[in-house]
């Protein structure tokens, strides 16, 4: 796990897109800066453990307390940030420098190495594209097909037909139902499960019981989508459940039988698209989010944690609770929610009160 | 992918227990007609996509756009439903009808081979009913029995003692463990785990920490249940966590330890039955839905979404809610809920009032 | 299954904790003492279903029911416990004594046998301790290592460099990557995936996309853990995300990136943490709770159902709602919402009473 190479405190600002705070505006950090000269950066750490020779961030304020005892030779910090005992790379864009710095140490992932392990079983008709890494315990199914460069680890399942691009990486115990087809770049986590059959019976009027629809669609993952582990992509009824081109989708979500998710979506774990639920491009689904039967939601929406969209939401929403609605009025009724208890008594006090005025108003009249 | 064979107009109105309109009632559709007389009826798709010779339904008046451009043969519509640019079969019971239809046009489903691949691992003790397929990567251990016709795809694991019975079909990674049973026409999907321990632990007073309890029991499986993909059914502690007859479970469900589900229920995506929770026939969970620890509902009852079930519910229930009460109640009290930041500025306004009243009546007393 | 052996009424009361009641203090079960005392105690069952020869227990006087058509041959009580037909073993600690009861007569767990099946794929370079048990299918690569007595399923895989301690048991399908390091004595159920990436991208303002930042941090697992089945622990982007000591993991669980678990912690089904949440030991997550980005739960908090806490939570607090709060203002806001129909009319009636007050008070100011 050696990171590729030393880097310069100029190569790092460079690759991360920072600026090395000017000489003079950060009065203490000669020493390292030195270091860092003599010896070359070497990892990344974060502001709590990270050691001398390496580089850290510091993003938040919480974290200042870490500054005085870091022996980091390197940090990154946001443009308007004091000054810090160790050179400083001032970043306008926080998130992308410190993702471009961790991505810059990532050492090699673990892969099959190129070809085929004996102890796989690859239809004779699969087509292999040049350069697949097949792990053991793999099975490719008749007709199926794996794009160039593409990884398959170690028990992994392609059914009959299926179609995975080039450069792909499937991990551990991915299952790929027949026909179902991914793009290029597709990366999927251990133990996901992609086109088994969606949830649809109907209730059989002569049989007086539920009766299996069948579900020969097919699920289609365009290029660049990313899927964590323990997820269930189910297959269409008939036509396709659609994930769109940079999709990310965290771990034990659940897309549902023609559900069709847009481009450049984030959808964090446990959540779910119910059947024929359609979530536009930019669309972000926090934990434990669900969309109902046939509903939609706009480009760029954002669904909060645990809500259910039962209805269509427009472009942009920002929607939560059960059923979702617009945010503000949300975050109004919980605010009002949580003085409830301090209303009932007012309005206790009023009604005693009233019947009091009421009462005088009774006397006077009466007088 | 090709469909068993075309039908004809009056196979298809038969299959799927409709009546083929009579003429004059939909004027537009002869052409349409005489088409499907002479080619047959080979597919079916959905309205927005359904080409020539292909069957297509309509169930909904939000789909009434796509009618007039619709290139469709024949269309499935409800009894009452208005004239259609292409012969109409005519139904009472749409979903039904429809199902039947998309399953008359079901592919087979690739299943392995009859017999034991030679990568599979059987105990020699093990009993394979006639016609079973055994997938390769297949573990079967000592003692376990399949019963004739059962499909077990690649990387499925029955442990000792397990008995499924006859024409089940278990997708790829499924676990059984040992001594747990399914009956017959059983559908598991992939990685499902069958038979792990529940989750039961006691604080033991003398060690100072948690002490695994034992679980010994089983899981029992009724036959023609489905349960999806990433499931978990644990096992009982002792005695036996049952899934009753003609169930169906979707993806992502957690059925805990000596959990009971009757027969003919409807358990939708990421739902729970906690330790000993108790549903009867004919009950359905929304998704997320949760029924607390030797909590039981009634035959019939409905959950919805994101509830908690802590206590008994009734026959025919429908509950919601955390924790779930009735739906009728919660929907008061959810409107009522969405009144609240204007109704603390009505109390607000009345105490201003009373206020005054009350200045105004000592001044009337006092004058 | 036969339990390893029939004990006397002495033994068990001593094995359980518990006390033989005195006699003449339950005056009915001379009978039952005597054939318990001829025959053995063979076996544990629940007081609904317990046969002769079998001790069974009650703790909760919803079952008194059962008690008089019981045919077990003993029964553990609490010390309080009235009479009973067979003989009592009073227990002040109901949970252990049931716990070790139950624990008193489990058979042994199939195991794969000691050594190496001839089916796994174990590198050359991997290090095997004394008496591992590894099943077909198992990958174990490059510079991984196994502590002796441990048992790995079919279909396990352990990554590069991979360390697993000693008495280990990992189900099948268990997908452990590359580093990652586990204690003694930890158990992990089906189809568990332990360090895949976590789900970390930056929005990449020259490409206008996400990029996937890489996940080079582990997971480490601490000694007698157990870890439910389909669950979900990503490793760090940097660093550790940690599991401590002792703590359990119902099914279904999703551990985000840089997480912290303390020790002791108990983690109902569905639950999850967010990317670096923290819990502190001897915390509670009840079923689909969540923990929050960054956010922390103190030492020995409960959390409740359905919940997500959003910002720390203090030592011993009880949370529950979205977002978390304390449990009693929450049960009070929950108690005051069932009566908001009721208190939208009073208010509705005190705004017409107050305006006739008005109205009366013009009129006697004018008159």
């Amino acid at each position: 796990m050696n990171p590729p190479r030393p880097y310069t405190l100029d190569e790092i600002a460079e690759r991360v897109g920072g600026a090395i705070r000017p000489e003079g505006a950060g009065a203490s950090h000669q020493a390292g800066a030195a270091r860092s000269e003599s010896t070359g950066l070497t990892g990344v750490a974060p502001i709590d453990s990270a050691g001398e020779g390496s580089v850290t961030w510091i993003s938040d304020v919480r974290y200042e307390k870490y500054l005085p005892g870091c022996r980091a030779s390197a940090i990154l910090a946001p443009v308007d940030f004091g000054a810090t005992p160790m050179p400083a790379i001032l970043c306008d864009n926080m998130a992308a420098s410190v993702g471009r710095l961790i991505n810059l140490f990532a050492p090699e992932t673990p892969t099959p190495p190129v070809g085929v392990d004996p102890k796989a079983h690859v239809d004779p008709s699969a087509k292999l594209g040049d350069g697949v890494r097949i792990g053991p315990f793999v099975e490719i199914a008749a007709g199926a097909s794996v794009g160039p460069g593409t990884a398959l680890h170690s028990g992994v399942y392609l059914g009959a037909g299926v179609e995975v691009g080039a450069d792909c990486r499937l991990w551990n115990g991915v299952v790929i139902r027949e026909r179902c087809r991914a793009g290029d770049r597709v990366e999927i986590h251990p133990n996901t499960v992609i086109g088994a059959d969606g949830f649809g019976f109907f209730r059989d009027p002569d049989l007086g019981q539920a009766v299996k629809i069948a579900h020969y669609g097919v699920v289609e993952i365009e290029s660049d989508v990313e899927i964590g582990a323990c997820c269930c992509v189910d297959r269409a009824k008939i036509g396709v459940t659609r994930i769109g081109r940079g999709t990310k989708i965290d771990n034990l979500v659940q897309v549902a039988h023609n559900a069709k998710i847009g481009e450049n979506c984030l959808i964090t774990a446990h959540s779910s698209l119910a059947g024929s639920a359609v979530i536009e491009e930019n669309v972000i689904l926090a934990g434990y989010a669900g969309v109902r039967e046939h509903a939609r939601v706009g480009r760029g929406g954002v669904v909060l944690a645990h809500s259910v969209v039962t209805k269509d939401m427009p472009e942009g929403c920002v929607v939560g609770g059960i059923p979702a609605r617009d945010r503000r009025s949300g975050l109004r009724e919980m605010a009002a929610a949580q003085k409830l208890p301090e209303l009932l008594r007012t309005v206790k006090d009023l009604k005693r009160r009233v019947d009091q005025l009421e009462n005088s108003a009774d006397d006077t009249q009466a007088g």
